[in-house]
Protein backbone atom coordinates (compact mmCIF):
# COMPACT_ATOMS: atom_id res chain seq x y z
CA UNK A 1 0.00 0.00 0.00
CA UNK A 2 1.47 3.52 -1.14
CA UNK A 3 2.51 5.69 1.99
CA UNK A 4 2.12 9.01 2.77
CA UNK A 5 3.06 11.36 5.77
CA UNK A 6 0.22 14.31 6.73
CA UNK A 7 0.67 16.93 8.50
CA UNK A 8 -1.78 17.35 10.97
CA UNK A 9 -2.18 19.81 13.39
CA UNK A 10 -5.46 18.72 14.63
CA UNK A 11 -7.70 21.61 12.86
CA UNK A 12 -10.30 21.49 10.44
CA UNK A 13 -7.98 21.90 7.43
CA UNK A 14 -5.75 19.29 8.26
CA UNK A 15 -8.43 16.81 9.77
CA UNK A 16 -10.27 16.96 6.06
CA UNK A 17 -6.41 16.74 4.25
CA UNK A 18 -5.92 13.74 6.14
CA UNK A 19 -9.32 11.93 5.58
CA UNK A 20 -8.73 12.86 1.98
CA UNK A 21 -5.21 10.99 1.91
CA UNK A 22 -7.08 7.81 3.33
CA UNK A 23 -9.54 7.96 0.56
CA UNK A 24 -7.03 8.32 -2.32
CA UNK A 25 -5.58 4.96 -1.02
CA UNK A 26 -3.00 5.90 1.21
CA UNK A 27 -1.90 4.80 4.18
CA UNK A 28 -0.92 8.16 6.14
CA UNK A 29 1.39 8.94 8.77
CA UNK A 30 0.48 11.56 10.91
CA UNK A 31 2.63 14.15 12.30
CA UNK A 32 1.65 16.59 14.93
CA UNK A 33 4.27 19.45 16.55
CA UNK A 34 4.36 20.09 19.86
CA UNK A 35 6.76 23.83 19.28
CA UNK A 36 5.25 26.06 22.37
CA UNK A 37 1.56 26.61 20.33
CA UNK A 38 -1.03 28.31 23.08
CA UNK A 39 -3.17 25.83 21.73
CA UNK A 40 -1.21 22.53 22.45
CA UNK A 41 -4.75 21.43 23.24
CA UNK A 42 -4.92 20.56 19.18
CA UNK A 43 -2.26 17.72 19.66
CA UNK A 44 -5.05 15.83 21.39
CA UNK A 45 -7.74 16.44 18.64
CA UNK A 46 -4.64 15.34 16.38
CA UNK A 47 -4.76 12.13 18.15
CA UNK A 48 -7.99 11.49 18.58
CA UNK A 49 -8.54 12.05 14.35
CA UNK A 50 -5.56 9.80 13.94
CA UNK A 51 -6.99 7.11 16.08
CA UNK A 52 -10.29 7.01 14.34
CA UNK A 53 -8.29 6.65 11.60
CA UNK A 54 -6.30 3.73 12.57
CA UNK A 55 -3.09 5.91 10.99
CA UNK A 56 0.05 6.04 12.98
CA UNK A 57 0.85 9.19 14.41
CA UNK A 58 3.42 10.85 16.04
CA UNK A 59 3.46 14.66 17.79
CA UNK A 60 7.27 16.07 17.49
CA UNK A 61 8.39 18.01 20.40
CA UNK A 62 10.76 21.04 18.87
CA UNK A 63 11.25 24.23 21.07
CA UNK A 64 12.69 27.11 20.31
CA UNK A 65 14.36 30.11 22.96
CA UNK A 66 12.98 32.56 20.82
CA UNK A 67 9.20 33.73 19.44
CA UNK A 68 8.39 35.68 17.16
CA UNK A 69 4.98 35.25 17.19
CA UNK A 70 1.86 36.19 19.20
CA UNK A 71 1.08 31.62 19.56
CA UNK A 72 4.08 31.65 21.10
CA UNK A 73 4.70 34.66 23.16
CA UNK A 74 2.18 34.35 25.69
CA UNK A 75 3.22 38.63 26.38
CA UNK A 76 1.57 39.53 23.12
CA UNK A 77 -2.27 39.36 22.37
CA UNK A 78 -3.72 37.12 19.71
CA UNK A 79 -6.18 39.43 17.52
CA UNK A 80 -9.98 39.09 18.07
CA UNK A 81 -13.04 40.76 16.17
CA UNK A 82 -11.49 41.15 13.18
CA UNK A 83 -13.91 40.22 10.30
CA UNK A 84 -12.85 37.59 7.76
CA UNK A 85 -12.11 40.18 4.67
CA UNK A 86 -9.16 41.99 7.19
CA UNK A 87 -7.88 38.92 8.07
CA UNK A 88 -7.06 37.78 4.65
CA UNK A 89 -5.69 41.15 3.61
CA UNK A 90 -2.09 41.07 6.19
CA UNK A 91 -0.09 38.70 7.75
CA UNK A 92 -0.89 38.83 11.40
CA UNK A 93 1.26 38.84 14.68
CA UNK A 94 0.03 34.84 14.89
CA UNK A 95 2.40 34.26 12.22
CA UNK A 96 4.58 31.85 12.93
CA UNK A 97 8.38 32.42 11.52
CA UNK A 98 9.23 29.90 8.62
CA UNK A 99 6.64 26.98 10.31
CA UNK A 100 5.58 25.56 7.48
CA UNK A 101 8.72 25.43 6.12
CA UNK A 102 9.94 23.38 9.30
CA UNK A 103 7.20 21.04 9.25
CA UNK A 104 7.41 19.96 5.54
CA UNK A 105 11.25 19.39 6.33
CA UNK A 106 10.37 17.33 8.91
CA UNK A 107 7.68 15.46 6.93
CA UNK A 108 10.20 15.25 4.42
CA UNK A 109 12.45 13.55 6.30
CA UNK A 110 10.24 11.15 7.83
CA UNK A 111 8.71 10.37 4.19
CA UNK A 112 12.69 9.20 2.90
CA UNK A 113 12.79 7.30 6.03
CA UNK A 114 9.74 5.39 6.04
CA UNK A 115 9.86 5.42 2.15
CA UNK A 116 6.55 7.25 1.42
CA UNK A 117 5.41 8.97 -2.06
CA UNK A 118 3.71 11.96 -0.85
CA UNK A 119 4.10 14.47 1.95
CA UNK A 120 0.10 16.30 2.29
CA UNK A 121 -0.78 19.45 4.00
CA UNK A 122 -3.53 21.39 4.79
CA UNK A 123 -2.36 24.56 3.76
CA UNK A 124 -5.06 27.19 2.01
CA UNK A 125 -4.61 30.24 0.46
CA UNK A 126 -8.06 31.51 0.13
CA UNK A 127 -9.98 31.91 3.38
CA UNK A 128 -6.82 32.03 5.50
CA UNK A 129 -4.93 34.47 7.43
CA UNK A 130 -2.38 35.81 4.78
CA UNK A 131 0.28 33.49 5.53
CA UNK A 132 2.94 33.52 3.33
CA UNK A 133 3.95 29.78 4.02
CA UNK A 134 0.53 28.54 3.05
CA UNK A 135 0.69 30.13 -0.68
CA UNK A 136 1.14 28.08 -4.17
CA UNK A 137 4.24 30.21 -5.15
CA UNK A 138 5.86 28.45 -1.21
CA UNK A 139 4.16 25.09 -1.86
CA UNK A 140 5.90 24.71 -5.16
CA UNK A 141 8.72 26.43 -4.22
CA UNK A 142 9.06 23.90 -1.44
CA UNK A 143 8.95 21.04 -3.77
CA UNK A 144 11.79 22.00 -5.85
CA UNK A 145 13.67 22.80 -2.78
CA UNK A 146 13.18 19.03 -1.79
CA UNK A 147 13.47 17.56 -5.19
CA UNK A 148 16.90 19.21 -5.29
CA UNK A 149 18.17 18.34 -1.12
CA UNK A 150 16.72 14.88 -0.65
CA UNK A 151 17.78 11.39 -1.98
CA UNK A 152 14.81 10.01 -3.49
CA UNK A 153 14.85 13.70 -5.38
CA UNK A 154 18.40 13.15 -6.79
CA UNK A 155 17.79 10.07 -7.69
CA UNK A 156 14.35 10.84 -9.93
CA UNK A 157 11.61 9.59 -8.03
CA UNK A 158 10.76 13.17 -5.73
CA UNK A 159 8.60 13.17 -2.83
CA UNK A 160 5.54 15.11 -3.68
CA UNK A 161 3.63 18.00 -1.86
CA UNK A 162 -0.13 17.02 -1.90
CA UNK A 163 -1.74 19.91 -1.08
CA UNK A 164 -5.63 19.29 -1.81
CA UNK A 165 -7.29 22.31 0.31
CA UNK A 166 -4.93 25.22 -1.28
CA UNK A 167 -7.43 26.38 -3.78
CA UNK A 168 -11.01 25.49 -1.61
CA UNK A 169 -12.72 27.95 0.24
CA UNK A 170 -14.02 27.17 3.69
CA UNK A 171 -17.08 25.95 2.96
CA UNK A 172 -15.79 24.01 0.19
CA UNK A 173 -13.37 22.58 2.68
CA UNK A 174 -16.31 21.85 5.14
CA UNK A 175 -18.44 20.45 2.39
CA UNK A 176 -15.32 18.21 0.91
CA UNK A 177 -15.27 17.09 4.71
CA UNK A 178 -18.61 16.11 5.95
CA UNK A 179 -18.15 13.81 2.16
CA UNK A 180 -15.44 12.45 3.06
CA UNK A 181 -16.75 11.76 7.15
CA UNK A 182 -14.31 14.02 9.09
CA UNK A 183 -15.84 13.67 12.98
CA UNK A 184 -15.35 17.57 13.14
CA UNK A 185 -15.92 17.08 16.79
CA UNK A 186 -12.62 15.79 17.31
CA UNK A 187 -10.78 19.18 15.33
CA UNK A 188 -9.73 22.31 17.16
CA UNK A 189 -9.27 25.25 15.47
CA UNK A 190 -9.42 28.27 18.21
CA UNK A 191 -5.52 30.08 18.75
CA UNK A 192 -6.69 30.30 22.29
CA UNK A 193 -6.75 26.54 23.52
CA UNK A 194 -8.86 27.60 25.92
CA UNK A 195 -12.06 24.66 27.41
CA UNK A 196 -13.89 25.90 24.27
CA UNK A 197 -13.72 27.87 20.93
CA UNK A 198 -13.24 31.79 21.86
CA UNK A 199 -15.02 32.73 18.64
CA UNK A 200 -13.80 35.85 18.09
CA UNK A 201 -9.99 34.82 16.94
CA UNK A 202 -9.00 34.80 13.08
CA UNK A 203 -8.93 31.06 13.06
CA UNK A 204 -12.66 30.78 14.75
CA UNK A 205 -13.98 33.37 12.58
CA UNK A 206 -12.82 31.73 9.39
CA UNK A 207 -14.04 28.51 10.70
CA UNK A 208 -17.21 29.76 11.43
CA UNK A 209 -17.62 31.45 8.09
CA UNK A 210 -17.31 28.16 6.78
CA UNK A 211 -19.91 26.29 8.68
CA UNK A 212 -22.12 29.26 7.80
CA UNK A 213 -22.05 29.08 4.04
CA UNK A 214 -21.97 25.74 4.06
CA UNK A 215 -24.99 25.70 5.77
CA UNK A 216 -24.19 22.96 8.44
CA UNK A 217 -23.60 22.68 12.29
CA UNK A 218 -20.38 22.99 13.78
CA UNK A 219 -20.44 20.50 16.23
CA UNK A 220 -17.68 22.38 18.58
CA UNK A 221 -19.88 25.13 18.97
CA UNK A 222 -23.52 23.51 18.22
CA UNK A 223 -24.99 25.85 15.36
CA UNK A 224 -23.44 26.83 11.94
CA UNK A 225 -24.91 30.83 12.15
CA UNK A 226 -21.61 33.04 12.99
CA UNK A 227 -20.70 33.72 16.48
CA UNK B 1 25.42 45.82 14.14
CA UNK B 2 24.06 43.32 11.46
CA UNK B 3 23.05 39.89 12.74
CA UNK B 4 23.41 36.85 11.29
CA UNK B 5 21.92 32.99 12.23
CA UNK B 6 24.95 30.37 11.81
CA UNK B 7 24.30 26.65 12.01
CA UNK B 8 27.03 25.50 13.96
CA UNK B 9 27.25 21.38 14.20
CA UNK B 10 30.65 21.41 15.96
CA UNK B 11 32.98 20.41 12.70
CA UNK B 12 35.40 21.73 11.04
CA UNK B 13 32.99 23.49 8.04
CA UNK B 14 31.24 25.00 10.03
CA UNK B 15 33.92 26.40 12.63
CA UNK B 16 35.48 28.41 9.95
CA UNK B 17 31.85 29.60 8.59
CA UNK B 18 31.07 30.78 12.18
CA UNK B 19 34.53 32.85 12.43
CA UNK B 20 34.04 33.86 8.92
CA UNK B 21 30.66 35.10 9.43
CA UNK B 22 32.16 37.31 12.43
CA UNK B 23 34.79 38.62 10.79
CA UNK B 24 32.08 40.07 8.11
CA UNK B 25 30.80 42.02 10.70
CA UNK B 26 28.40 40.04 11.66
CA UNK B 27 27.00 39.17 15.12
CA UNK B 28 26.41 35.28 14.83
CA UNK B 29 23.33 33.69 16.77
CA UNK B 30 24.77 29.96 16.54
CA UNK B 31 22.30 27.03 16.08
CA UNK B 32 23.38 23.25 16.83
CA UNK B 33 21.12 20.23 17.00
CA UNK B 34 20.43 17.60 19.28
CA UNK B 35 18.83 15.30 17.06
CA UNK B 36 19.96 11.78 17.68
CA UNK B 37 23.04 11.54 16.07
CA UNK B 38 25.70 9.03 17.29
CA UNK B 39 28.47 12.17 17.66
CA UNK B 40 25.84 13.95 19.81
CA UNK B 41 29.05 15.28 21.46
CA UNK B 42 30.21 17.39 18.22
CA UNK B 43 27.42 19.53 20.04
CA UNK B 44 29.87 20.49 22.83
CA UNK B 45 33.03 21.35 20.60
CA UNK B 46 30.46 23.67 19.19
CA UNK B 47 29.47 25.28 22.68
CA UNK B 48 33.60 26.12 23.30
CA UNK B 49 33.57 27.78 20.15
CA UNK B 50 30.61 29.83 20.18
CA UNK B 51 32.21 30.77 23.52
CA UNK B 52 35.46 31.63 21.76
CA UNK B 53 33.68 34.13 20.11
CA UNK B 54 31.06 35.54 22.58
CA UNK B 55 28.64 34.19 20.71
CA UNK B 56 24.72 33.82 21.53
CA UNK B 57 24.03 29.67 20.91
CA UNK B 58 21.22 27.50 21.26
CA UNK B 59 21.42 23.61 21.08
CA UNK B 60 17.52 22.45 19.59
CA UNK B 61 16.76 18.98 20.37
CA UNK B 62 14.46 17.63 17.88
CA UNK B 63 13.97 14.17 17.94
CA UNK B 64 12.13 11.92 15.26
CA UNK B 65 11.04 8.15 15.82
CA UNK B 66 12.17 7.15 12.50
CA UNK B 67 15.48 7.05 11.37
CA UNK B 68 17.07 6.46 7.66
CA UNK B 69 20.53 6.93 8.75
CA UNK B 70 23.53 5.06 10.11
CA UNK B 71 24.04 8.10 12.20
CA UNK B 72 21.01 8.16 13.95
CA UNK B 73 20.66 4.05 13.83
CA UNK B 74 22.79 2.41 16.32
CA UNK B 75 21.66 -1.19 14.58
CA UNK B 76 23.31 0.08 10.77
CA UNK B 77 27.11 0.89 10.67
CA UNK B 78 29.12 3.62 9.50
CA UNK B 79 31.17 3.19 6.76
CA UNK B 80 35.03 2.93 7.05
CA UNK B 81 38.66 2.80 5.61
CA UNK B 82 36.95 4.53 2.08
CA UNK B 83 39.22 6.52 -0.23
CA UNK B 84 38.13 9.98 -0.74
CA UNK B 85 37.34 9.46 -4.64
CA UNK B 86 34.72 6.96 -3.38
CA UNK B 87 33.11 8.91 -0.44
CA UNK B 88 32.84 11.61 -2.90
CA UNK B 89 30.78 9.28 -5.27
CA UNK B 90 27.54 8.24 -3.70
CA UNK B 91 24.91 9.14 -1.42
CA UNK B 92 26.31 6.81 1.83
CA UNK B 93 24.13 5.45 4.41
CA UNK B 94 25.02 8.44 6.84
CA UNK B 95 22.72 10.91 4.97
CA UNK B 96 20.78 12.00 6.98
CA UNK B 97 16.82 12.83 5.13
CA UNK B 98 15.98 16.11 4.76
CA UNK B 99 19.12 17.37 7.69
CA UNK B 100 19.74 20.30 6.07
CA UNK B 101 16.48 21.42 5.37
CA UNK B 102 15.38 21.45 8.56
CA UNK B 103 18.20 22.85 10.32
CA UNK B 104 17.64 25.20 7.24
CA UNK B 105 14.07 26.37 8.61
CA UNK B 106 14.69 26.60 11.63
CA UNK B 107 17.74 28.73 10.92
CA UNK B 108 14.99 30.84 9.10
CA UNK B 109 12.45 30.72 12.10
CA UNK B 110 15.51 31.94 14.59
CA UNK B 111 16.44 34.73 11.64
CA UNK B 112 12.98 35.89 11.42
CA UNK B 113 12.66 35.88 15.06
CA UNK B 114 15.79 38.11 16.11
CA UNK B 115 15.97 40.18 12.85
CA UNK B 116 18.78 38.58 11.50
CA UNK B 117 19.65 39.29 7.79
CA UNK B 118 21.85 36.48 6.79
CA UNK B 119 22.00 32.55 7.36
CA UNK B 120 25.37 31.19 7.52
CA UNK B 121 25.44 27.48 6.50
CA UNK B 122 28.61 25.61 5.88
CA UNK B 123 27.84 23.16 2.95
CA UNK B 124 30.54 22.04 1.08
CA UNK B 125 29.83 20.30 -2.54
CA UNK B 126 33.42 19.26 -3.00
CA UNK B 127 35.51 17.31 -0.56
CA UNK B 128 32.11 15.96 0.52
CA UNK B 129 29.68 12.69 1.26
CA UNK B 130 27.59 13.38 -2.17
CA UNK B 131 24.76 14.70 0.80
CA UNK B 132 22.11 16.14 -1.91
CA UNK B 133 21.48 19.04 0.54
CA UNK B 134 24.83 20.39 0.31
CA UNK B 135 24.79 21.03 -3.09
CA UNK B 136 24.25 24.42 -4.68
CA UNK B 137 21.56 23.58 -6.73
CA UNK B 138 19.34 22.57 -3.31
CA UNK B 139 20.53 26.18 -1.51
CA UNK B 140 19.55 28.03 -4.05
CA UNK B 141 16.22 26.20 -4.30
CA UNK B 142 15.76 26.75 -0.65
CA UNK B 143 16.96 30.23 -0.49
CA UNK B 144 13.49 30.86 -3.14
CA UNK B 145 11.50 28.77 -1.14
CA UNK B 146 12.38 30.65 1.57
CA UNK B 147 11.98 34.11 -0.37
CA UNK B 148 8.29 32.48 -0.95
CA UNK B 149 7.43 31.13 2.74
CA UNK B 150 8.33 33.99 4.72
CA UNK B 151 7.26 36.92 5.89
CA UNK B 152 10.59 38.96 5.42
CA UNK B 153 10.23 37.35 2.06
CA UNK B 154 6.86 38.28 0.87
CA UNK B 155 7.62 41.72 1.70
CA UNK B 156 10.82 42.47 -0.54
CA UNK B 157 13.51 41.77 1.95
CA UNK B 158 14.65 38.14 1.93
CA UNK B 159 17.23 36.80 4.36
CA UNK B 160 20.10 35.35 2.16
CA UNK B 161 21.75 31.99 3.10
CA UNK B 162 25.49 32.16 2.69
CA UNK B 163 27.49 29.18 2.38
CA UNK B 164 31.25 30.67 2.09
CA UNK B 165 32.89 26.96 2.19
CA UNK B 166 30.38 25.96 -0.68
CA UNK B 167 33.26 25.49 -3.78
CA UNK B 168 36.32 25.29 -1.52
CA UNK B 169 37.97 21.74 -1.05
CA UNK B 170 39.15 20.54 2.19
CA UNK B 171 42.34 22.16 1.58
CA UNK B 172 41.11 25.72 1.09
CA UNK B 173 38.95 25.03 4.15
CA UNK B 174 41.80 24.39 6.31
CA UNK B 175 43.86 27.44 4.94
CA UNK B 176 41.30 29.35 5.82
CA UNK B 177 40.19 28.31 9.27
CA UNK B 178 43.79 28.99 10.01
CA UNK B 179 44.00 32.54 8.48
CA UNK B 180 40.55 33.39 10.52
CA UNK B 181 42.07 31.82 13.75
CA UNK B 182 39.76 28.83 14.16
CA UNK B 183 40.64 26.97 17.19
CA UNK B 184 40.78 23.40 15.59
CA UNK B 185 41.04 21.45 17.97
CA UNK B 186 37.31 23.01 19.51
CA UNK B 187 36.11 21.14 16.61
CA UNK B 188 34.33 17.43 16.14
CA UNK B 189 34.04 15.75 12.89
CA UNK B 190 34.39 12.14 13.90
CA UNK B 191 30.80 10.06 13.30
CA UNK B 192 31.99 7.57 15.74
CA UNK B 193 31.61 10.39 18.54
CA UNK B 194 34.24 8.11 20.74
CA UNK B 195 37.17 9.97 22.73
CA UNK B 196 39.41 10.59 19.87
CA UNK B 197 38.70 10.35 16.37
CA UNK B 198 38.46 7.03 14.95
CA UNK B 199 40.37 7.92 11.47
CA UNK B 200 38.41 6.00 9.30
CA UNK B 201 35.12 6.83 9.16
CA UNK B 202 34.16 9.27 5.98
CA UNK B 203 34.24 12.38 8.03
CA UNK B 204 37.48 11.54 9.44
CA UNK B 205 38.99 10.88 5.99
CA UNK B 206 38.26 14.20 4.63
CA UNK B 207 39.59 15.88 7.52
CA UNK B 208 42.85 14.52 7.41
CA UNK B 209 42.82 14.91 3.27
CA UNK B 210 42.38 18.68 4.23
CA UNK B 211 45.17 19.37 6.62
CA UNK B 212 47.32 16.89 4.62
CA UNK B 213 47.10 18.93 1.77
CA UNK B 214 47.32 21.80 3.32
CA UNK B 215 50.25 20.79 5.48
CA UNK B 216 48.95 21.78 8.60
CA UNK B 217 48.80 19.79 11.95
CA UNK B 218 45.41 18.47 12.56
CA UNK B 219 45.34 19.55 16.87
CA UNK B 220 42.76 16.48 17.25
CA UNK B 221 45.10 14.11 16.16
CA UNK B 222 48.35 15.91 16.25
CA UNK B 223 49.99 15.16 12.71
CA UNK B 224 49.35 16.33 9.80
CA UNK B 225 49.62 13.64 7.69
CA UNK B 226 46.76 11.16 6.61
CA UNK B 227 45.64 8.38 9.30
Amino acid sequence: MKKAVCLLSGGMDSAVTLYFAKREGYEPVALSFDYGQRHLRETESAQALARGLNAEHHVIPIRFPWKGSSLLDQQMKVPHGRVPEKITKDVPSTYVPARNSIFLAVAFSCAEAVKAESVFIGANALDYSGYPDCRPDFIAAFAEAMRQGTKTGMEGRPIRIMAPLLHLTKKEIVQLGRELGVPFENTWTCYEGGNRPCGTCDACVLRAKGFYEAGIEDPLVGHAGLF
